[in-house]
């Protein structure tokens, strides 16, 4: 993967996620640059995710400040910069406010993955509360010290619940961190209906480990997913070629 | 800003409110006249929010009587002349029977900002009775005796809810109005589904005050959603130069 | 009104009701012939309203048989036949399975109109159980008698629900039975989440009636609505000119 | 019916469950070779439902395994191919992960047809859970095994839910399976919000029964849904002639 292609996923990640609900005016996704490690790509402030073009996109460093870029930055970009920073495998980040999942950030119900396809949540979800070792804010994570606490909280696991905000996701890949971003919210709400119908049985941590450890980026069956959702989305004629496929 | 501006942002606002669910065939939004700060501007009966054109705009006193125009105006008009009359401050005004709003309409159960796009709601919402002073009606707030019954109940609130019927909300902006007007039904989605699950923590009365003084109308966080909404009701086109920029 | 005036409000009441989700492949919806009052129209079964074109419409006596037509009419025909045949004064109905009515069906919870938009349900809703007195059936309504026996459970009211199936309404024009159509499960919605939250308060008997004194068919109000919900379905370019107006 | 027609309906099948939300970007239907009972049809796994065509049809045997076809399968071709070796009366079969299903299916609440449209998931629905036999998994039918498991699990039913998973479905014809497969999750729907409102009365045997009996599946009655959700999904014009009629 070059670099040029990393930005046309990103685009069409920007695209997906607003489709499918996971972001609407706000929220943002994005991905380390593929040769150096300690930048990464985001869309501008002016760019709602449906409307993202590749030119929208902007260069960060890992202190969250864009690299010879005038716009205005987002101002939640601190959530991407210290997840990468404590996560070196991170490649790609999202932060959202999807609806269903943020009942599970002003409770104490623990959020777990309930259906084979929210299995990526993992075994374990923090709530995040701003106000623990910040006090009263405007509840954005505006600075390098809001995402480093974000980050520590976070810890080793996928995603991260936002007490009143959102939640943020790091994984491997912008397929499989967009893949994670649209199944978090399905599987909240069943979780939910769940719950009012009486006790319910989770994924395993067996069944989630098996499940991590079968799961491939660019298999036929992920591709399926990231080409499907494209499509419907209207930008299924910018997805490439599946990488490690001879066939479009 | 001027009063042709103003026109064209309030037919952007009927469109976005109706392609975001707040409005359906009825409920209305309103702004003052920004030249005579005793007149305001909203649409004619006969049209639907999602249909409003700049010629079915009409000018009204603040004794919601229209200023020369035989057209039959909205019978809810004293909604919007009470609260321009009470509240000087306010500069654009929302009727709205949002659906998810209602419950809190009919139960004693205080709607409160549960997430940080809520926070707008601000720290207390009343429930307006029309019962309580005009006994058996047929809902509508149908007079200036009605619609300053309102505005006493709202006081200096940006919201306030009407049993059986819907919601009116003021703020000093068509933007913050139409912003305020979108995440109130989120906010009361999130708030059932969090009761549903048990205790839950609403924002601190510190953070609806920090996310307040941080906030700005044309600031361009906000003018994303703006341009967002906008593009998805299919006048984006409409939207004009964000205040305060030198780019379009 | 003349008689080719009904039959293109016809179509265009199909094409709302399946447009606004209160019938699916199935419900239907017809008016009582505006010159013979012993006959209605009713479109034929092979044409799911969506897709009703002035065509499929048949004509129908009391007896709930066709009038010089040999196509397949729908099974339920005799709910419509029955609900003319023993309210004179109802000139449309409306049987649809919309989802939202359907738990007030098969629990003991009384349907209440609880937003004044829902008040045109009435005072008083019964559920018909077809298994009082026909035993194990399809549940569709196939015979003079079963459509006899739901319109007693009606008696005067403005609804009756049908378990485990559906709803009938009946109303004195199309625009009035569609509009009670679209509202009733909003209502219903409504009801149900206020039911989770507490106690609610619904309607009182006088605002129920206050709003059906000050409401009328063709007012500019109600108009308002009938446009703008033919637009919504792609048919609006059908709607005529308002009775008693002179502008189209 | 030839094999010619069979395939072009199964296109049509596949747009519908997508059009309807019965399947995403996974979940497949399948429909046994009219010919040759010992093989059926399945899209291959690059095709999402949504964008199935003709030539992404693969034939299989009984085992599960490809004929003459160097594709990649669906990994969980095994459901259907394990069905369809059980059930000799079995023409068509649906596994999906339809969120409303899910719920069901990781509580120990049963899953009761108590809308009309639902009565065909008959009379008693099981929960198979994959751990029960198979231990930690990442829960997809995999292998002939677990095919066959699931298969003795849901014995003569019309419908089997899996654990975390979603549902499979089989019928005597593709209509059928389809048509089962969307009024399946809006049956869940209905019941889970009855069960809030306190007890509810599900469908009786003898319903259900009379209800098998009375069903063609070419009757007009059938062919006009199986005809509207073709348009809705975009694929009106592939539906050809209903067999048994003189009538496109």
């Amino acid at each position: 993967m070059i670099g040029l292609e990393a930005l046309n996923e990103l685009v069409i990640a920007n695209r997906i996620l607003a489709n499918e609900n996971v972001v609407d005016a706000y929220g943002h996704v994005s991905v380390r640059h593929p040769g150096k490690p300690e930048r990464f790509f985001m869309a501008q402030m002016l760019a709602a995710p449906e409307m993202v073009e590749r030119d929208d996109l902007m260069e960060f460093g890992l202190d969250g400040e864009p690299v010879n870029d005038v716009r205005t930055p987002s101002i939640e970009r601190f959530i991407h910069s210290a997840i990468y920073e404590a996560r070196p495998e991170v490649q790609a980040v999202v932060h959202a406010h999807a609806e269903d999942t943020l009942p599970f950030g002003i409770t104490s119900v623990p959020l777990r993955p309930v259906i084979h396809s929210g299995s990526f949540i993992g075994t374990h979800v923090s709530v995040w509360d701003i106000e623990d070792n910040f006090g009263d804010t405007n509840l954005l994570v505006s600075n390098t010290a809001q995402g480093r606490d974000l980050a520590r909280c976070m810890g080793a696991d996928n995603v991260v619940l936002m007490r009143g905000h959102g939640f943020a996701a790091g994984a491997r890949s912008l397929i499989d961190v967009v893949r994670l971003s649209v199944y978090l919210p399905r599987n909240a709400r069943v979780q939910l209906a769940a719950m009012q119908m009486g006790k319910f049985k989770p994924l395993s941590d067996g069944e989630i480990a098996v499940r991590a450890a079968s799961y491939k980026t660019y298999s036929e069956q992920t591709w399926r997913a990231w080409q499907y959702w494209a499509n419907r989305a209207g930008c299924g004629h910018m997805v490439g070629k599946r990488p490690g496929s001879d066939a479009k």
